[in-house]
């Protein structure tokens, strides 16, 4: 992701606000914009002139101006620009196309990855994009979103925990290249705070923390609009942080990691070695981790106490990553989301009680904590946002190009 | 900290590239710093006029230009501007006045502090700074660097374990408008990284971790360039990241809090509660905890098998830490100083060998761990590198002033 000073000017960088703004805030007067963003009336004129003359924005009817004048409105052209978002997730790859507002126009799933089958996977990705693009010219970039650690510069994942298959593959040289629109690869949990950052509303803070538990549990941090990202592209592993240097032995070396206590895949350990669903669900180990997961929650919903026990349990695990989440990157606002947000209530209270155990209440206090709700799995809207907030940022690169 | 939106204008930002370039590579032709920062010979030009202008830098005899052809040297007039630095640790208070290249050219060490009088401490270092001003008027501002988690706007530090009086002070309200000369303030691990980065000449990363393991443990860490503050400031607070969600409880509230296994109030603790050092330390109780530290430390070099093994017990402590860190923030270099740091070989070997256990090779391979060498502590360094850092980014700002 470049850093600010990667804008090749001030006036592209200018640029940049107002279309986040437009995003952000939907029709605007050039009043509204200039005093948002301390930019003078001038300056924002003649910035809305160049963002027209690109088909980025456009004016659209009036709004209620100052001294009940009625002005001009200005709107982002969100239905013209579209990008497509590919997640990978261990053996599952979904391929959807978005707007550059976050909305989903189609949504693709392929058949369950085998870690003997990646190469013939990549091809058939590479074949449904090439065949999207072909259809839709609107389509201005693809956003991919990997399982973490993603090593930025190698273009390469360091470790997958339970398919290690995909540590073989440079997604870099895969597909950075392979298609006549720019592709940009992102760490799947970061592509998500992204996807937050940019599509839900009640995201107001720039100092924000998604905190993934799926089949895989991840993080991604901006601390003041910035992604942390580390030397390499492997920080925020918070599901390879230790919560006991004496715990269960993980898979990537560590002892304690918090993804062998509550991820997915972990929860579905649980429910194969305890006989909690065997009545109702007597082919659990056949399940894949979601179902499962979506099981116990169900079990749990209709009264089943044992059920409700264990994932009271997990919950509390869940709890101790957002304690270290607070302690190492200090957000205002935690996003739970993927696979373990579909528990509901029952997590969110868990979690609360278990910061309120062990946080001071000062920070306690202006830390939020929220489960996603984004209409479509964060991950797969995350590749979406990855190439969205490019756009966003730098909106005259990919206006030449179209 | 200013972000690099912070700054007023583009010509700002790129004098004080050319002021940071000077500081680490010291005297340069303006055909080196052009090449360097990627900025026109004209720029340069223009910039170092003005830089000159300031009475910032001065041109100095000549070095070896292209084509064997002879240039001007450029060099930063480090003797002209002098900073104080005021470092708060619990009952330590020490109060420097450095030159902006982080030489030290006096140190003051208060008298132990307690908790019951610590508004005549405050009282006796305003009347000390003024002093130091009165006598010489090239100090052109003051760094204090405080133990965390210190809450930026509110200017309080929100948990001091072992010395509560202090969460009280308001240092914004008792410091910042204090003295005729700008203050700033900066958390103690933070301002060390500063320290690390602008005065160690073996810290080429710009993604760091300045890892404090002395009275309190506290990490600093910069994601290329730029500190990890949280929306409070109380993000990168290692000392209070659990390493064991059923270990030994923390006065924050939490448990299992790296600072209860491996800061120096707690090597001090398991000194007094075991009888390694009675016999060549028998008022072991009533010494410093730095003091009884180092008598741990020359025991071991001595000879002394228990101690020998107790030191490596809390250097694995300190290592688990590292593995968090490298999780958390991926950085390039961790540079371990305070208290702990003097243990040196026994405590960098064990450290190391933690890291073999419990890293992947690919990350680990490249991640540097350093012992910190600036001369004098770094907390006090970083106290006059947080005033000296404000200088190199916004020099214009201070030649203005003075």
């Amino acid at each position: 992701m470049p850093s600010e000073g990667s804008y090749q000017s001030l006036s592209e960088l200018h640029r940049s606000r107002v279309v986040e703004y437009l995003h952000r805030n939907g029709v605007s007067s050039r009043a509204d914009i200039s005093q948002a963003l301390g930019l003078t009336p001038a300056a924002i004129t003649k910035i809305s002139a160049k963002l027209i003359e690109l088909g980025i924005i456009s004016e659209t009817g009036t709004v209620e101006g100052k001294r009940n004048r009625r002005a001009l409105g200005l709107t982002l052209n969100n239905s013209k620009y579209r990008v497509i978002g590919v997640k990978f997730a261990r053996s599952l790859v979904q391929i959807g196309v978005f707007d550059i507002s976050g909305l989903q126009h189609s949504l693709l799933d392929l058949p369950p990855v085998k870690d003997a089958h990646i190469s013939d996977t990549i091809s058939e990705i590479k074949r449904i994009i090439r065949d999207l693009l072909r259809n839709d010219p609107n389509i201005i970039a693809v956003g991919m979103s990997v399982p973490g650690p993603y090593l930025r510069h190698d273009g390469r994942i360091a470790v997958v925990t339970s398919m290690p298959g995909w540590t073989d593959i440079s997604y870099a040289d895969e597909f950075e290249n392979a298609f006549p629109v720019p592709t940009f690869i992102e760490h799947d949990a970061r592509s998500g705070a992204l996807a937050e950052s940019l599509f839900d509303p009640r995201i107001t803070s720039d100092t924000i923390a998604y905190y993934l538990v799926g089949e895989g549990v991840g993080l991604g941090v901006m601390d003041h609009e910035q992604l942390v990202n580390g030397d390499r592209g492997a920080a925020t592993e918070i599901g390879h942080i230790s919560i006991d240097i004496n715990g269960r032995p993980c898979k990537c070396g560590n002892v304690g990691c918090l993804e062998c206590y509550c991820s997915a895949v972990a929860v579905h350990q649980e429910l194969i070695d305890s006989d909690i669903l065997a009545q109702d669900h007597p082919d659990i180990a056949s399940m894949t981790h979601r179902d499962a997961c979506n099981a116990l929650f169900a079990a749990s919903n209709a009264g089943n106490a044992r059920a409700t026990e264990l994932l009271r349990n997990i919950s509390r695990y869940v709890g101790y990553g957002c304690v270290n989440i607070i302690n190492a990157y200090n957000p205002r606002q935690i996003i739970i989301g993927d696979i373990m947000a579909q528990a509901g209530d029952i997590l969110l209270t868990t979690v609360q009680k278990v910061l309120r155990e062990r946080i001071v209440p000062e920070i306690l206090n202006s830390t939020e904590i929220l489960l996603s709700t984004l209409t479509s799995d964060p991950a797969i809207t995350g590749a979406a946002a990855t190439a969205a907030n490019q756009f966003l940022r730098y909106p005259s690169l990919f206006a030449r190009n179209t």
